[in-house]
């Protein structure tokens, strides 16, 4: 009954408007439907990542990467043979990797029980001429009911992002598609730098893999573990935490940081489970000996503090992973960042260490 | 002897420069060193891919693509601890995949007779500005002697392009790192669309994997068995070709074009291998249905004919691909083309295929 007000609601809602497309289509607010894979829910811009008026004690970069909609996905079924999106942007990336993930959106459907691949689209950078453009993610489809996610882009920041079903077919509020809220805090790893499209993140990937909803809040080169973030955290809303704390930052900052960040989330959320990633192998180490002498410092402290900590404190564990590389060492596309196929890689390596520690806190 | 000649006479021609790095760099000609992966080497700009003066019939469409340095490799030797590129375009590709393969460089060096990635780098899309700018591959290596392969950007078209060694350091000519030559005609998926960097094609993997030569002449959406490439193709001095001749077009061009462009090849090359690869899997035919129809009838036109033409032409091989796709259905970023994942897939599951029937002609 719920699901037939809402359905009825947001047709009063909805606004026709000409796309760009051949066909009349009906326009709905993607914050009108369901959205999820935020660590934070309520942010007074849904397309946001945290409400900074909650939080305090953000430096100009956290809030730059905190503005981005990078992990939020929106949850909808329609019986549309074409889906278009329509977006206004605050700001448009310049990404050097693939516009359909920094700047586009990106279209799963649930077939046989799998969240199937079924379109993408990528902006151009001009916000001017982009704004209030309508792109395709699909046409052409049969007229049977569909459950779909929709991943917002990782790197832009949106005020408004509409999605287009063709007159007269239906698009309702999706169900909440996947079980349980895992925070995922991380670097631009988790956040998606060199992704080719926004929903081949480690998030995206972990998400779609177990059917456990791994919400996002990836910050490229900002996630060492500083205090606002573990203020932010202790206060969420999530049954358990998984880290890839020592991707940024240095040695240096590893060892001040990383005992403080447990405690203070700690302190509120006792019996929650912290699970830290290993980072990864990163491939500009292969001939560069400076920056693989850094790494493998950094990683060595890692390594004897986390060895300390899952000793010193209850709920905590060290995860490693298979260093998103492939055989060939040719996952990589900047030499830092892995592409699509690393993330998988990365996601694969960790998906049952990770679901296996969750199982012992009911989280399956 | 002759290669002290050759690293003696580039010292001579070099020209030192002050680069954005912050040392003192050596750059030198890359068509001075040595070029391979072109199918035609010989072009009166080394940086395209055909001599237009030597072969007619081409449209607007194959010229514009044939002036692109897709798979074009620069192979040299060097010890300097530093290494960059400097390029001039002609024109800078706008591509909404990545910037790295579109308009980028990317380096691999060969350690423990393998080549590993070691440096790449994108350019912006303002030529006027980007023209004559020096950007870093890899910096901090030792001081050893390296084999170096460099591949050219996909997309754009080139006028000149340095490579930049520290001052003080040796830069010569590389050997020919990869034993004979073979064609590798094809669509954009051979081209490259969609990688990720520009050594990730499937030539590229190819090459690297097998050690052979796979010189691409991949052309975006315009691989339909022209009579114009054809004639061009039959004069390629060339051990084998390889064929992704089903992606593009559609029943009626597979119909019309596939036996007058094998006779034509055969009719200059007889007894040299013609391997024609199946198309692959789009995922965009997951929900469209026009496009499943589409794709469905050509390929079985596409199986249909070369059924035919494998009993009727001798030297004629028809090899399965794995479709360059994974498990999870997620390897495309466009949903026609797959990314790096993707085409990793395809070339390993045509390498054995492949290199059992060179094998019978003594191509290994």
């Amino acid at each position: 009954m719920r699901k037939l007000l809402t359905s009825i609601l947001l047709v009063f809602m909805a606004v026709s408007l000409w796309a760009e497309g051949p066909e009349k289509m009906t326009y709905v607010e993607v914050s009108d439907l369901r959205i999820v894979g935020k660590v934070f829910p309520d942010t007074p811009n849904p397309y946001e990542r945290m409400d900074f008026t909650k939080f305090d004690g953000w430096t100009a970069k956290d809030i730059n990467l905190l503005e981005m909609s990078a992990g939020i996905i929106v949850s909808f079924k329609t019986n549309s043979p074409t889906i278009w999106v329509m977006p206004e942007f605050k700001e448009i990336s310049q990404s050097m990797a693939s516009g359909f993930s920094a700047r586009g959106f990106d279209l799963y459907i649930k077939k046989n029980d799998m969240w199937l691949w079924a379109g993408s689209c990528s902006y151009r950078l001009d916000k001017e001429k982009e704004n209030g453009r309508a792109r395709l993610l699909v046409e052409n489809m049969d007229n049977s009911m569909k459950e779909c996610i929709m991943y917002l882009p990782l790197y832009s920041k949106m005020t408004s992002v509409k999605i287009g079903v063709s007159d007269g077919s239906t698009i309702e509020t999706g169900d909440i598609p996947f079980r349980h809220r895992i925070c995922l805090h991380g670097s631009s790893f988790m956040h998606g730098s060199s992704t080719g499209r926004a929903g081949q993140t480690v998030p995206g990937y972990l998400t779609r893999m177990t059917g456990m909803q791994f919400c996002s809040l990836g910050v490229s080169g900002d996630c060492r573990m500083q205090p606002q973030f573990a203020n932010a955290l202790k206060k969420a809303d999530v049954d358990a935490f998984v880290f890839d704390a020592f991707s940024n930052g240095n040695a240096a900052s590893v060892e001040k940081n990383l005992f403080n960040f447990i405690e203070t989330i700690q302190s509120e959320k006792p019996g929650v489970p912290l699970i830290f990633m290993t980072t990864i192998w990163r491939e500009r180490r292969n001939f560069n000996q400076k920056v693989d002498k850094a790494e493998r410092e950094k990683i060595e402290m890692a390594d004897k503090l986390m060895k300390q900590a899952v000793k010193k404190y209850k709920d905590v564990y060290y995860v490693t992973t298979s260093n998103a590389t492939s055989e060939l060492h040719d996952t990589t596309l900047d030499g830092t960042h892995p592409a699509d196929w690393g993330y998988y890689l990365w996601a694969e390596s960790v998906r049952k260490p990770i679901t296996k520690i969750l199982a012992k806190y009911g989280i399956k």
